[in-house]
């Protein structure tokens, strides 16, 4: 009965992985598993589900309140109101100035209060110093959205902290929706309408920040919104992903993010934009613990360890990047691109050289270029010299000009069905070459479905052939570096992959305990680190392996435990609170005789008592050996909660910190991904001859100490399968030792 | 006698270290060691020195001959000889067309062969498809230099390799010295002579690859000179480097390499620019087999394994970049930039976003922020309100536009004797504000000789703050994004940083063999693996201890052996060629007593015959524990010669391939080096709370080893120390086993 226990909780556990062929992603989501919905919890009390705020009148108000209103030079507002009259008269939207003493501002009639104003008001622009007293008032009038300017809150320290817990409590009471403290008027700057196609909607915490995307409009780029959430009183990162990703408009999300408010809301929004298939990309601020500290005091935000933000990011399928200019070029590329048709890279260009430079960066950062078939090289020599490599990358060796074979060379290369994303990377501005070899990516980009890029490598950037004919293009993709075009194509390759075969984790995780649940309930002594022999009854309540072993306080008994186990055996001092058991002498591995056993006992409780150890007594175990060692544990974090770490054990996990985490819920793809993030993979395939381990045991350990992080999160401070004993493929895992401390 | 044989060799090997402290450079390197000369040889017949070719007249030469001149249109010819008319008539060169029928080019008269040029002629332009049978004519002629254009070479394949090689000999038996063949004009292109300060010098073996750093010129950068070098049947990357170096007005070389054509000739003229403190900053490409494979097409180069190429530009001081933007970047900041006074970096901004954002990935890639001292954040927060964080990054809230005080700032701040460089991201275009701030740091970048960098953010580039204020500066470097700019500042610290320190290896290394050599060449078997005796034997010869051991070939004897060797001893079967020991069960350890050596005896000695391994004996060796398992070796590679590997033992470098690799000759400080590129480095600290290891006698053996690749490079192919346990500091390093094949 010990021991082997594989068991029935898999099909729980695992997200159903469905191959979804050509079908529309959003109906292959639709389809899949008990789709979330408001009010729905999981078993942890945590939501499932993110609520879609409706924020059509909050950016595009068609009646605004400005109180505070000033039209007095040198007065603090007065350039707040006069920006807010400007975008009204161009907006058509009717303007309030509030203000207790004047009766009217910039010519516009000013009531006195809140109350007074006439009629439905949209959204309340609050220009002064304190808001807190103004909000219960904008509830009683029934405004649904306001804007808060004042600084001096959560990103000042303690005290700000306080004030702003003050105002997002009333704001709550209220039914105010609030965008700040500590923001301004970005959501309401002079946006281009004369643009067409899908468009980049933006988030950011800090406005200068956000301003390079905004300036994108000048190059061509649709933006549709800004908003600047500064301190996240109310309205967070989260709630704009999750309306963005319903608008029609809106073909990428960007954002700049220094701290998340809550890590649970901030995932449900990015799977309901995965769900949607609208890709979100993202700065997060928070590399090093020195960016971390700065955001913090500017944001006044948790930011999380960046090794599980960045793990949680990729679960959902957002895009982080790591510089406001791949932001632009990542965020502009994935609003306007096509589906792709296939993810074979071809890279055209007027010199081997730069062929040869742009293919060996793009292959080094994953992308695929396949070699093209012998009847498409030999139509391409038609029009290039047979000495020139056509294979790919295609050298064309100049760009022809003066006839039409420079179009038939791209369009020749876009009917490979290989290929579904044509590169020309070109270095530097050459013309009438590279004025003629622009002109043929635009023409031809109009002619076909597939995705056409264009790195223009020069560093002035006045030339015609780029602002003018390749920017001109809403069907060319352009670049200034090579860089910037590999992380943008290949986020475009993987998101689409990725949404392909996303299934929503919050969909398949558990509602109500398994009776695991119980079982455990009996063994957590809160506040207290288990004995081993406790810790692994709660594994063996989950599901997972351990060794046979008896817990005994007497050398005869320990004898007769042997006995059951099956020699050869280990011994082990077992009590609360006891670690490092191998350096103090506790541990005793390989006995193999009656005689070894009772000395060994008596050896473990001498030292115990010398060491002043409180024995629970001694574990008698079954000896395992020949396998791989891991680590799989649950940890806490302070954005996310409870988290799963697995890791390579040894020297492995101690020097080199190999470890791979992820945010449940998560399912069985994610849990194999988590194996394969590990720099030290290759020993799961065995090595010096050894036979490959059981990697399908280890992934239903992973899968089961995650139902364990959802159950018992909230009871479980820690928890460490150390090490894990995964044996050849075939043989199962087995958990040798384990920790666990519960709060 | 056997075993510890600490040596002598150790400061024979050592490249000295010597403090430099302030003086300069250049006197520095000029004092230091026995300065290598031209014709003087290493030990193993290599060149220690790089000569310099006098290319005065190749790019400015005052009468120049073109070879197949043409002013027909439409012929091939006609585009080039035009282009060289308007750079004759541009600098005041003469111009000779030579071509057998016609008597005037382009109004120029045209003489019928090379023999027929009047006069002395500087340089040959060769504009006809096969050079070959004018070589020897510009032999006779005196002509030194020459340009072809011609394709068709190495860059196709065998037959072009064979054809160029015929080449290169007509060359060097002529005594001109060739660019190309398959090269161009970019020498002759139109250089700016307006700008002044430093220059950068640009080697490409592509034009098209050139052309942005060229285009740079349009941004103020100056440029002094560009070598195309095409296929290298003749010049090579090297000896532009070396002849650059020496020109007074080179700031930097930028260099584009696709196959280096020899490596020790780019490492010697890398190493004459680290004397000169001249920066030379590269794109390689090979980073992956793709790019390597696409590049051999192009170039007709080897292209060395990249971890070793890697290796050897971070030995020499070459900054090896990815991108051609980076590569723009960087070398205008190390050509222009005033040597570092302080290498603590200010960042200033006027949101704290921005500075936050700009400190986190800047501490990611190594640059420190220094936390700016009470008093100097007092002083700033005269101008900066108290609120917002002055301790750097500095967060201004908005730069003031309005009086004196943003200048105020940013004289403070550089001001701070902790500070060397200052940065400022502006990362939107947001007038007045950006116009005033850049305009002020435009200014006092004036008045310090202390680093003054902008990014300017917005990705259109047309603004007049940008162009006009900032590229109209050169004391201020502008970037156009943050990772840039970070990639430039890093670049330029390290390679003071690494100048300052730098004693150039080729005046240490070896020039006669040390007596181990001729103990080692009894030991040598050509084209054989020797056994594990002979090569410990190899290794003892050169100073490195292995265990006491005896080879035997009898019971009786293998009983006196382990009594004198000391119990407990290891045995292993010894023969040549012989591997997989211990998987095929010739090695018993931990043998106690008389009785379990005879028998382990017998035991190999069947195994061996069951085998049908031919043993010279078994060996008994002292057992070795309690150390850290490394691996230190010897490889050829391709491009280089004998390389030295040090790793980690056992998984970290079967699994993780977690090695280092040297180019000899090298110094100790690059053996330190090595270990601390190892990520399982912490092992060497102790683990599991063990003793640090002896890491001296580690370095010891990686330079005793060194001596051995450099001695006996072209007789060893292989050596393999694995492992070389490593003992508790103090305790030195023992070779455990050893793999060696001769050539």
């Amino acid at each position: 009965m010990l021991g082997s226990t594989h068991g029935t909780l898999t099909s729980d556990l695992r997200a159903r992985v469905v191959a979804c062929g050509d079908r529309p992603v959003n109906a292959v989501h639709e389809a899949a598993g008990p789709a979330a919905s408001a009010g729905d919890l999981d078993v942890s009390g945590r939501p499932l589900y993110a609520p879609v705020p409706d924020l059509d009148r909050f950016f595009r108000p068609s009646s605004v309140a400005v109180v505070g209103a000033s039209d007095t030079e040198g007065r603090p507002g007065t350039g707040i109101t006069r920006q807010l009259v400007d975008w009204a008269a161009r907006v058509g939207a009717r303007l309030h100035p509030v203000h207790p003493t004047r009766t009217s501002v910039f010519g516009l009639d000013c009531v006195p209060s809140v109350a007074d104003l006439p009629g439905r008001v949209d959204l309340a622009v609050l220009l002064v110093g304190d808001p807190l007293p103004l909000i219960p008032q904008l509830g009683e009038a029934k405004v649904p959205f306001a804007v808060a300017f004042a600084s001096g809150f959560a990103e000042t320290g303690e005290q700000g902290a306080a004030a702003q817990a003050r105002l997002a409590a009333a704001v709550e009471r209220s039914g105010v929706r609030l965008l700040g403290p500590n923001t301004n008027l970005n959501a309401f700057e002079s946006f281009r309408d004369d643009l067409e196609g899908p468009a980049i909607a933006l988030i950011t915490q800090s406005g200068h920040q956000g301003r390079p995307v905004f300036t994108m409009q000048e190059l061509g780029v649709r933006l549709s919104h800004w908003a600047p959430t500064g301190n996240e009183a109310d309205l967070e990162t989260a709630d704009f992903i999750s309306y963005f990703a319903e608008r029609p408009e809106v073909g990428a999300i960007a954002c700049y993010v220094e701290g998340l408010k809550d890590g649970r809301s901030f995932l449900l929004a990015a799977d309901r934009a995965a769900r949607r298939g609208v890709p979100v990309v993202a700065v997060k601020v928070g590399r090093t613990d020195a960016g971390a500290r700065t955001a913090a005091s500017h944001t006044g935000k948790l930011t999380g360890s960046d090794q599980v933000v960045d793990a949680a990011m990729r679960q959902f399928g957002v895009i982080r990047v790591d510089g406001l200019d791949e932001l632009q070029d990542t965020a502009a590329l994935l609003a306007r691109a096509r589906r792709p048709v296939a993810d074979g890279v071809a890279v055209y260009s007027i010199s081997g050289g730069t062929g040869a430079h742009f293919a060996d960066l793009a292959t080094a950062a994953g992308l695929r270029l396949p070699r093209l078939g012998d009847a498409r090289q030999a139509e391409l020599h038609q029009w290039i010299p047979p000495y020139l490599n056509v294979s790919n990358p295609i050298d064309n060796g100049g760009h022809p000009v003066g006839d039409r074979r420079g179009r038939k060379i791209i369009d020749s290369i876009l009917a490979d069905p290989e290929v579904g994303v044509l590169i020309c990377p070109i270095t530097g501005p050459f013309p009438p070459m590279s004025d003629r070899l622009a002109q043929d990516l635009v023409d031809a980009a109009e002619t076909t479905d597939k995705l056409v890029c264009v790195v223009w490598g020069s560093p002035v950037g006045t030339e015609a052939a780029y602002r003018d004919t390749l920017l001109g293009s809403s069907r060319v993709a352009t670049f200034r570096t090579f860089a910037n075009c590999i992380t943008a194509v290949r986020a475009h390759l993987s998101h689409h992959r990725f949404t392909d075969r996303y299934l929503s984790p919050f969909d398949e995780a558990p509602r109500t305990p398994s009776p695991s649940y119980r079982k455990a309930q009996e063994l957590m002594r809160p506040g207290e680190q288990l004995s081993e022999h406790a810790a692994k009854q709660l594994l063996r309540a989950y599901g997972i392996r351990v060794p046979r072993e008896q817990l005994v306080t007497s050398a005869a008994a320990s004898v007769r435990a042997a006995a059951l186990v099956g020699y050869p055996v280990v011994m082990k001092a077992s009590a609360p609170q006891l670690a490092h058991k191998t350096e103090l002498g506790l541990v005793k591995i390989g006995l193999t005789s009656a005689s070894q056993v009772r000395d060994s006992y008596r050896e473990l409780t001498d030292i115990a008592r010398y060491e002043g150890v409180d024995l629970d007594g001694v574990l008698v175990c079954q000896m395992v050996e020949r396998g791989v060692e891991m680590v799989v544990g649950v940890a806490q974090d302070d954005l996310f909660g409870p988290t799963v770490t697995v890791g390579l054990g040894g020297v492995l996990v101690e020097v080199l910190h190999d470890t791979a985490v992820r945010v449940p819920p998560f399912g069985e793809d994610q849990a194999r991904d988590m194996l394969g993030e590990l720099r030290g993979r290759a020993l799961l395939e065995g090595v010096r001859g050894g036979p490959p381990v059981d990697v399908d045991a280890l992934v239903e350990v992973v899968l089961r100490v995650q139902r364990m992080a959802l159950e018992l999160g909230g009871q479980l401070a820690e928890l460490d399968v150390n090490p894990l004993m995964v044996l050849p493929r075939g043989q199962g895992a087995v958990a040798l030792d384990a920790l666990a401390v519960c709060r």
